[in-house]
């Protein structure tokens, strides 16, 4: 039997690692010495058993409250609602954003039998009952669920007064006009700016 | 602190996998059960532990004798000479071949300072002074490297009576002549076959 099969098989579990890159990855890891093969198991079982959720916005954290909950350098007067942990990972990363987070766990979307009760949302009109925040931004993917989950978050805010945000739908950066897709070029021109 | 950063740096030693590949990689495994997560982690290490070079062709083993070299229903007059153990796997794949495998250990390159004395040439030639073999096929890479070492193990071959081939060069199954380089046409055209 192939002494590889049984690492092949586990590696092509990963999203995106069919048969073929699973075993350039095993290979791979043969090649490591054994000390770096073994740092990599123990962080992978090491991250998976310390990670849990925020008690506050439901981030992953590897404590009771996560990192920015705890930054005291943050705008605590500002809120964004994401619908994964992943989105405040792509946030963070523009550096444009210093407010707060909640995440929802996932996005209204009936088909999939997530329902507006499943999502953390009264965790999020407590927050806002409790703290006094000036803008709420909704960060939710433009699609049929994230536009759905905007129309509900809509009904939900509408007993506070409060500024209600979404992202901007327009061209990405670097995006050629003429290979847009008609759906994002409509929105590029009703969401237009003026310049002057 | 991001808590999944160890986890993201460790993934992304991965080769082909970059930051935001380690990332989505880092959240699928938060998402598995952590038992899964834990036989991952297990499978590597133990495979890495588990592994050695077969005694007598070098390939990758958990014993002394691979699992080829110990298998009765191979051909045993044949022998395949490669460059690399995972050579062994795609020549497997093609359920063309059923004889045994010399592993070289890497192909001649002056530049990187392999040199032939540093490949397992001696073991191969010992293995052919004391074992009848009808025919040797060199399935090496098509590059200068590969070359180079067909050439050095022609010579090598050269005070024993068996039969010495190589891999035929020529268009890659389902390609283009119009898109093929000059030299895969080049040596399509002088390695063509007589049909009639």
């Amino acid at each position: 039997m192939n002494p590889l099969s049984a690492l092949i098989d586990q590696l092509s579990k990963l999203p995106g690692i069919g048969q073929k890159s699973a075993q350039r990855l095993a290979f791979f890891l043969l090649s490591l010495p054994t000390s770096d093969v073994k740092k990599m198991a123990s962080v992978m079982v090491d991250t998976k058993e310390a990670i849990r959720y925020c008690d506050t916005c439901f981030n992953i954290s590897t404590q009771q409250t996560c990192y920015i909950c705890q930054d005291v350098g943050r705008d605590t007067k500002k809120l964004c609602v994401v619908a994964e942990p992943r989105d405040i990972f792509a946030l963070e990363r523009t550096h444009e954003y210093r407010g707060l987070y909640h995440v929802l766990g996932g996005l209204v979307s009936p088909l999939d039998g997530v329902h507006p009760d499943s999502l953390r949302v009264p965790e999020l009109v407590n927050r806002i009952k409790y703290q006094q925040f000036d803008e709420i931004i909704l960060a939710i993917n433009p699609t049929i669920e994230g536009d759905a989950t905007l129309l509900y978050l809509q009904e939900v805010f509408k007993p506070y007064t409060l500024t209600l945000s979404k992202l901007a739908y327009g061209l990405p950066a670097g995006s050629d006009i003429d290979y847009a897709d008609e759906l994002t070029l409509q929105r590029a021109l009703l969401g237009r700016n003026k310049m002057v």
